[in-house]
């Protein structure tokens, strides 16, 4: 595990993750925060599926990347703002279940760049499946403006 | 520019696209359909940002993947389906603006595995910026009833 | 994990290996092979570095590709052939050390689509320390003469 | 096209290529170094091939991940380095030929992080055919004493 340098870092992704309405919009909700690793959970809903009525890769995708991205937000320094500059998906089956469970974790830590390592996994009653994963390349922000909160 | 095996392609892409719930729940739409590219808009549409209030990576996926997806399909035999296997966005700088214009196009198509690259920009005003490359591997499913529409 | 489609497995992952010439120049050899998981290893060689001195970036993905198509390979049919699709490598630290173990591992295995994750450790002295990781997308090819062994 | 920052671009990027030994060892050569755009050439040699005897895939990335960083880097300042971070790669088609151009060009720069796009050509004869895609991202690197030529 890691040493987080702030140590508010839950309050820090907790409110992060408050302002991305994507979030909100997906009904999904933060369920753990530890160093270097954050759990999203969200429900199936019909409202964001492909032709299939599977989740679509590109929400898929999104539920993966904000677990990573606040992964590696959890082991920065207060004053950072997060960005992912590049990730990839693997879609290892069809995103069907009643919810859907993201895992992100940090797989190296680094001043400027971090890499993270995510999956998502299907939830059909007992059922748990491997339907995801994602590498993602985080960027740490000091100082721009811009992209401030 | 490829030749499509169904002369149908048109409707084809038009009937998959109006099946993919999440298309409509953006707002999106089909602005063109030719063999081997597809260009889909979108609006920007504060329900679906990230903490800085740029369009979230995962729904700029969602749009390139689409557009790619559907570049791909216009290829395809009248009796198959299309899968995207994995894809690879670099996120160029953050998505704000108006709207937002994907397009994707076939790279290289195939028997079973179809390349595709695509690209989103963002519209304000006059302007018009390049955000985001994707690079997604499709697949030609035939024959599957559990993914048929 | 996985059973082996051909019980030969071992046999045609070490004859197949003994075929890429680029692991014999790099004095590549296979540690181990078991069912979905196959180590390389190779000793550092001034002659494949890049110019700060390291491993090149192409020679680290040379290593764990290879390992990654064998222990997809291991799980197919015996008259099958397998090719690399594509891979996306992270180079998390500079690939510097006395010799190098890259270890591939089957993720997904599928009929026709095998995806597969693999890593390499630069070894200097006692120190193990993780320099890149890749995930690669293997194809099962039947049947296609042009690139029998 | 894009403003070098440095002048001494071209000479820049010829001492680095002459100190990338992998290029030496496969017989690549500088063919032209425009600002952004950097193209490399090398002949076949059995020495490097996979088990059908074509270009190994690593081999592939390693000339086309040449060309994207002496891309990247000739738009540097004088005192950067130049380091992959990651890069995805799609190989399209047997990589056979007698001999392969590789090409490499800066999609976006950017202080830190620039990103950079790729293609592989095999040639046979009169032939010109287009074998591999790849996307990298690079990072200027200034200051660190220990990745310093």
């Amino acid at each position: 595990m890691f040493d987080p340098r702030d140590p508010h870092y839950q309050q820090k992704v907790r409110a992060s993750f408050g302002k991305q309405t994507l979030m909100a919009t997906l009904d999904a909700s933060l369920h753990s925060i530890e160093p270097g690793q954050v759990e999203i959970h969200a429900p199936y809903n019909a409202a964001f599926t492909q032709q299939h009525g599977f989740l679509h890769a590109g929400i898929v995708s999104s539920l993966i990347d904000s677990a990573c991205g606040y992964a590696a937000f959890s082991l920065m320094p207060a004053d950072a703002e997060v960005l992912s500059i590049e990730f990839k998906v693997n879609l290892l089956a069809p995103a069907k279940g009643q919810r859907f469970i993201a895992i992100g974790k940090v797989k190296k830590p680094g001043r400027t760049i971090t890499v993270t390592e995510g999956e998502l996994y299907a939830i059909n009653g007992e059922q748990q499946k491997l339907v995801a994963t994602l590498t993602a390349t985080m960027m740490t922000i000091i100082g721009r403006d811009d992209i401030k909160e």
